[in-house]
């Protein structure tokens, strides 16, 4: 048991909130703790405080609640940083994807432009994430940063270069595919062992097995026997749709979670050239997407509804069960030493995936216990499946991190040369001037010279 | 002084031959050396051999010309191994040229189609480079292979990475343009210093001095005042052309030699999307290569008709001058520990230049001495320069070997599929079937299943 402080950054996002609640209401081991939470929407965090208040109050979780508007207040002291804010919200993410489609630009590999890690997204992401990690080595320097916000990739690598002093973890849940795959297998989860490495939104199922013995032949049986029928009823751009097994099929491993779907950017490119094309990989990203926003703004108005209602208790409206998400058993291996094999994004030092820059942000196995987080080196990735990473997920994040160090629209105009629909200079040049143009964006305009 | 055996394959090649007799016979320090000559092509390799015995004689240089169609025979008791063997001749590199371009292919930044490094002609390089090291490592395992022929970039890489035992060295000249660039600013040659590190046809100025002081000043009051007037008189293509100093103006630092220009690949593709665009940056890589291959063999013809007129002398028709190669030099430099400084291609054992993947090729400068060849490490290349690499020459070279390696058809389509022009997984495995369809690719068809 520990007592530790938790601040939580951008604790105004109702879904993630609750879901954090309701692990720790389930974390005894942290019973005593104190969470503080922050977010600049004042009225959601109210909201969502009076949420988590509720809940611990009926469950008789004992946590010390506190919010506030100011996050250098909640750092004081802290042990653990989560952030989960995104600075600049869903409506100006469309508002670009619209004026790149006119452009020309498509859903299928397009990772800095057609995907929720847009440039003009990921300028105020990085921009916050830096400001957050300087308090925290002002104010709490020993305490664990946990990344939750995307872009994960292109931030940890950002962070872990500036900031080495830092501890610095990220956490994305996308790996739980593999939970998925053994699911539709029919598998039993807790016989399941695996290894899925690589870099975030882009990790490859290098080892799989089940009971101790090699499960890939169960794959292989299921796309024979099984995939059909799944595909017949799953939804479109499903993580085990035709897309993902062709893959499978011609690069030795099967990808999983985001690696392929329109959470990570539906790489590659070469699946969605046309209409047609997506239909006939059942696949569609805009769909996807569309599906998504609506199902976020639905949790989050049943969510508030819930926490605006005190009429009734929180516990009957709300299931009392682990969320599945990693942060809370982080903390709690951490906080009491409980060793736990988590799934984790941290720099590449000393070569944790093999042909990756040591300089740059991998997802692998860590075993975290009261020591923190240690990471575990991986066989590495087939080497195709390498190079592609090097091309299209290495290479653009260096350019990004590049323009953005350093102000450069020119290296802006550079990253956007490398998205798979680009047919001209002047087609990326354009992009990038139509984007900063848009009025909200003065402070990227000016930083981009 | 030493006397060593120097073992040339593809000795046949007049060009090349003439330069190293010149060369040999301007280096008094390895007379009495053997010059073991190999070529398939007997007529050629008699003519070739007739023309250097001949220049010999009348020079009195002492040099042991041996010629043989049999490999293994010239490699016993090799010092020094020159690869300059080309598999598969132009003929073939341009019938798979003109397949590519009926299916939309173009030149520009298409490094593995239309280059002379397309994988149908490096197939056979591939094959010809192991044989070669295999014979050598059995029959003179302590000789220096020394790599002229292309791809030196995958060759080097393929080579490094199976036959670590093996002493490997890459050689290209293309870096000589950095004195093409010191005269057209009229600089003594004698004060330039340089460091222009990378990839082997993918190279970049990172420290240019003349007279111990900073020279980019020079270049950029020539890009001022007299870049406009060079551009009107130089020709298309030129490696100091408008799209070279476009490049060095975005990205920081000057491209050198083959880097941006037909012989290197004419990368990037965004100068070269149409002939408009084309014109407008004073690029016309297919003119170039016309240029190229038509030169290639007037001075082919050339050489054997001096080869072939026994009633004249070889030295009052050849100017008796150095050629400028570094071969020779090398050998020198090995054999009679004669230290000099050289632009050299091995592995980037150790992270000679930073970023780069430690089991891959790349080009910099060597301390070469009686010791061998001493690679030096670089500062490296900017940020943006390094990820342009990563995508457009690491990449495509580690799905080329992994093809080859495995004799995976797939992976060729893979390699396509990188193209900048391919637009449609389709289109590049048309391409491979076209290509593999050829009568006399009997072999590679057989090879890539």
């Amino acid at each position: 048991m520990a007592e530790v402080k938790i601040c939580v950054i951008g604790a105004g996002s109702a879904v993630f909130s609750l879901n954090l609640i309701r692990d720790l209401v389930l974390t005894p081991n942290l019973y005593g703790s104190t969470v503080s939470l922050v977010d600049i929407n004042e009225e959601r965090l109210n909201a969502v405080y009076a949420l988590m208040r509720r809940l611990c109050e009926e469950t008789g979780a004992r946590y010390k609640l506190e919010k506030t508007t100011v996050r250098r207040e909640a750092l004081r002291g802290a042990d653990f940083v989560i952030n989960t804010a995104l600075a600049a919200g869903h409506q100006r993410l469309r508002e670009g994807w619209a004026v790149a489609e006119r452009l020309g630009y498509r859903f299928g590999g397009s990772l800095h432009v057609m995907h929720d890690e847009a440039f003009w997204i990921n300028f105020y992401q990085f921009r916050l994430f830096e400001e957050i990690i300087e308090d925290v080595l002002d104010l709490c320097p020993d305490a664990w940063y946990i990344q939750l916000a995307n872009p994960v990739l292109a931030g940890v690598t950002l962070l872990g270069r500036k900031y080495p002093e830092a501890k610095i973890v990220g956490l994305c849940h996308g790996y739980k595919a593999v939970y998925y795959l053994a699911s539709v297998l029919n598998l039993d989860p807790s016989r399941v062992e695996y290894t899925a490495p690589g870099l975030n939104h882009f990790i490859w199922l290098t080892e799989f097995k089940y009971g101790g013995g090699d499960a890939y032949p169960l794959i292989d049986r299921w796309i024979e026997e099984g995939a059909k029928q799944h595909w017949e009823k799953c939804a479109p751009s499903d993580a085990l749709g035709p897309k993902a097994v062709d893959l499978y099929r011609r690069f030795g491993a099967f990808p999983i979670g985001d690696t392929c779907t329109p959470g990570g950017g539906s790489w590659p490119w070469w699946y969605h050239v046309d209409e047609e094309t997506e239909r006939a990989w059942k696949e569609d990203p805009r769909g996807w997407w569309r599906g998504y926003f609506s199902w976020l703004e639905e949790r989050v108005s049943e969510t508030l509804a819930v926490a605006r209602d005190s009429s009734s208790r929180v516990v009957d409206r709300v299931a009392l069960e682990k969320s599945g998400e990693d942060i809370v058993p982080l903390i709690e291996s951490i906080a009491c030493d409980v060793p736990r094999k988590l799934q984790v994004n941290v720099m590449n030092k000393g070569g944790l995936v093999p042909g990756f820059p040591t300089d740059f942000e991998v997802e692998v196995p860590a075993l975290v216990d009261g020591g923190g987080v240690h990471p575990l080196e991986v066989k590495g990735l087939p080497r195709p499946v390498l190079a592609f990473a090097l091309r299209d997920r290495v290479a653009p994040v260096e350019v990004e991190l590049e323009a953005y160090e350093r102000g450069s629209r020119e290296a802006l105009v550079q990253l956007v040369t490398m998205d798979p629909w680009t047919r001209s200079r002047e087609q990326a040049e354009r992009l990038v001037e139509k984007i900063l143009a848009l009025p909200y964006h003065e402070e990227m305009r000016a930083h981009y010279r």
